[in-house]
């Protein structure tokens, strides 16, 4: 071993949650880490006009933070959200349970956690926070990371090993593009978004019922609402850039508070000014991206958005990021803080991995789109959650799969293409949609289900050469 | 139909081979044709150091000249080759003709190439092609292009159509990274290249056979030799970037001899200095690239490399590009010029073709590579040739169907999934590689061709849906 393999210094790239988080897992593990963050401390100059949409923490999150000792203090900042409110035009709300069982996401500003997070790695001496330090690039042979500062200082480090939490449009990432070996992708959605806000009411309460994420789904677009601590809503407008109903569309105030009063009347009634929200900047579209390899030169490694960005749909982003950080962790640990072995590890078990949620979210995405303009589609869903109800152990919902459980993302997507092929075939009986009481079709549907074995190793290696990593369409649109 | 659509103007970025037929093909049909190239004349200005790989033309290239009636006057310029030459180390020879039919690709230096096709577009009044105009950006909702000269001037352009023939890295493709539905993938190779000469022979001759090209496999790497009219040939060496026989390990004149002496000792001695030429700067990686939608705005089309970039060991990347030309012309003639009709039908047409190339050519190398590295390969080729023996209509060589036909590359992809299935059924007979004599495989193979049913338009979706457009790997590498 090198001397520079037995030092204990690690430079995080990006002080977002993932950064943050991994940032105090490895102070717990004795290393000192430098964060360098190109944005200035949010606790001191709060970003205006931030893009995030609210986030949403399951049981991967959790896992996250609870191996950071974290899940009891964010959980108290975080709002449970037991299923999802569908609003319809004219003001009807219908309620769906995530599960049976009540099981809950938490909804959390990203702002509030990001600068919870950073209060408590602060409180670890080993940790050592630079704001307003951009790192431009990396140069992998030469091992040196070049940083510019707020000031307009150049500052070239030669750390021992990098973890680049820069997110979705990641530096170090894009200085990595020419290097031979590497792959990299990215799906721009034709649905872009644009995030506003409903206040509490006059009486200081919840606009709408605090313990749904609400919905409401119009055509290609849909807005989603998350609940916060202080008992506003964060809203966020997801709708094709230009089309019929767009954000090219809605170009002027009239038309967007027309469109609004007709469609979700419910959410305009407790906004102050829709429209000074909604054109303040330009709405920014959906994005998926990945790459290969996540590891370099055995010393840098990309993780957590940097490394797999989702369209949020199954609101994984975060919760995916940090369970790469545990997984970090895991590795260091089980390795004795070999690196090299670690991240050769961390690689292995987490690409695959990330491939298959980004997939996930996409398809996700397609299924919510495709059941606006096909009305067989509705049938499909219908026949799934009648599947579930009939064995609810042997069909669970991507959904739960994803959130209430922390199944390794590939297993699942093996599982889900087992549940489609199940459905295409049902689906492909001879008037279904008429058939839906006829019991034959549930006595057929019942030994299909029996047929659906538990998803072994055998079949995830055998769906990944069918269906091999990535094979989501790097050239498809994502709707 | 407004008066923009009634124009007849073109612009053209690049003037490649692709960009320069495409021009003649369009002025042929009345079109005035504005070509904008960043780089100066090459007849005034010839470039040092290109990096292009010498080009073979095959029958989709023929089809796209002819169409532009270029074909006799390039040919005049190639030459023929029947088949490949594999050199041993110990520069032993074996001739492998392409067909038994005696079919010929032909070889051509892209610079020579290119200064022919310029003299001929310049012949028509209506092609005016400006070198020295870089295209820096496009804006599709603004219907503008933004080009600065060699004289830093900026011009900002609106053209009625713009055809971007700006190549591998093109500019117009990169200012569309952010639109919302734009996806773009890139995978670059652990593979290099550099390109090197060996002059004619002090009596004038060829150094080798020049009905062939010459190739020299070495475990990864491989060397291939492309005759020129002048009698020289074009050299070019592929090799991994790192590792134990790489660019990187070969760095001094010493080392690269010493290889070279030992593995490929008749190539040597040919060479005025290889270590000049190959150390004159850094090799670069192979590329595979692609990108989905090439129409925007339906004024704005990605064509040839910059819509689709292949690695080149199906030596298709130009051949691919005029087959898209040719369609381009052929759905302009069909659609009585409505461009954004024939712009339409021509994304419709290459787009899934495109794909299907890129990964044909990815996997075409990873075969090369695996062949080197693992014995059992070299049986399931020994199967493959005795397939094709067995049935030579039914069993056609995946070079051959590329090559020498016009068959759509993604019907060539639904064939070639076939074979694979084929020849890993038998590869997993027990003991394969021992029974090669036993006539009781070759009567299990006899009975499974003639299930191999001609592959029809199902098979092609079929196909497609279990492996999507752009299935190949976009976080795999290359080898």
């Amino acid at each position: 071993m090198t001397t520079r393999a037995c030092r204990r210094d690690v430079t995080i790239v990006g002080a977002g949650p993932v950064g943050i988080v991994l940032a105090i897992l490895l102070a717990q593990r004795g290393y000192e880490v430098d964060v360098y963050e190109g944005h200035p401390d949010p606790r001191v100059n709060p970003r205006p006009g931030g893009r995030s949409i609210n986030l949403t923490l399951a049981e991967r999150g959790w896992q996250g933070l609870r191996a950071a000792g974290l899940e009891d203090v964010i959980k108290a900042m975080s709002l449970p959200l037991r299923g999802r409110m569908i609003h319809a035009a004219d003001g009807e709300l219908r309620f769906h349970p995530y599960t049976p069982a009540g099981d809950s996401i938490y909804s959390v500003p990203r702002s509030e956690l990001t600068k919870r997070l950073l209060d408590f790695a602060e409180e670890y001496p080993e940790v050592s926070i630079r704001f307003g330090h951009h790192c431009r690039a990396v140069d992998v042979e030469a091992c040196t990371v070049s940083i510019v500062t707020s000031g307009g200082e150049r500052i070239d480090a030669r750390p021992s090993r990098v973890l680049a939490a820069d997110g979705a449009f990641s530096s170090v990432r894009r200085s990595l593009l020419r290097n031979p070996g590497f792959s990299f992708y990215q799906r721009l959605s034709p649905i872009s978004y644009r995030e506003l806000r409903v206040p509490p009411t006059a009486a200081g309460e919840f606009a709408f019922a605090p313990h749904a994420l609400h919905l409401w789904p119009r055509g290609e677009g849909m807005i989603v609402g998350f609940p916060n601590l202080d008992r506003s809503f964060t809203i966020s407008v997801f709708m094709p850039t230009q089309g019929e109903t767009s954000f090219a569309s809605l170009s002027d105030r009239r038309t967007l508070e027309a469109f609004m009063f007709t469609s979700c009347g419910d959410l305009l009634a407790h906004m102050d000014d829709v429209a000074h929200d909604f054109f303040n900047g330009t709405p920014a579209p959906l994005l998926s991206s990945g790459c290969a390899p996540w590891v370099h030169g055995g010393w840098l490694a990309l993780i957590g958005d940097a490394a797999h960005t989702l369209v949020p749909f199954l609101g994984q982003g975060l919760n995916a990021g940090l369970e790469d950080c545990r997984t970090l962790a895991e590795c260091l640990d089980d390795a004795n803080d070999r690196w090299d072995k670690a991240l050769a590890v961390f690689e292995d078990e987490r690409l695959a991995n990330g491939e298959a949620v980004i997939g996930l979210a996409e398809k996700h995405f397609d299924e919510l789109a495709r059941g606006a303009r096909d009305p067989l589609f509705l049938v499909r869903r219908v026949i799934e959650e009648r599947l579930h109800a009939i064995a609810p152990d042997r069909f669970v919902p991507l959904y739960t799969m994803v959130a209430f459980g922390s199944r390794p993302y590939r297993e699942i997507a093996a599982v889900r293409a087992r549940q489609e092929a199940l459905l295409d075939r049902l689906m492909s009986v001879p008037d279904i949609g008429d058939r839906l009481h006829d019991e034959e079709i549930w006595r057929l549907a019942r030994s299909e289900l029996n047929a659906l074995e538990t998803v072994d190793e055998s079949l995830v290696s055998d769906l990944e050469e069918a269906l091999p990593l990535g094979a989501l369409h790097p050239v498809a649109t994502v709707t």
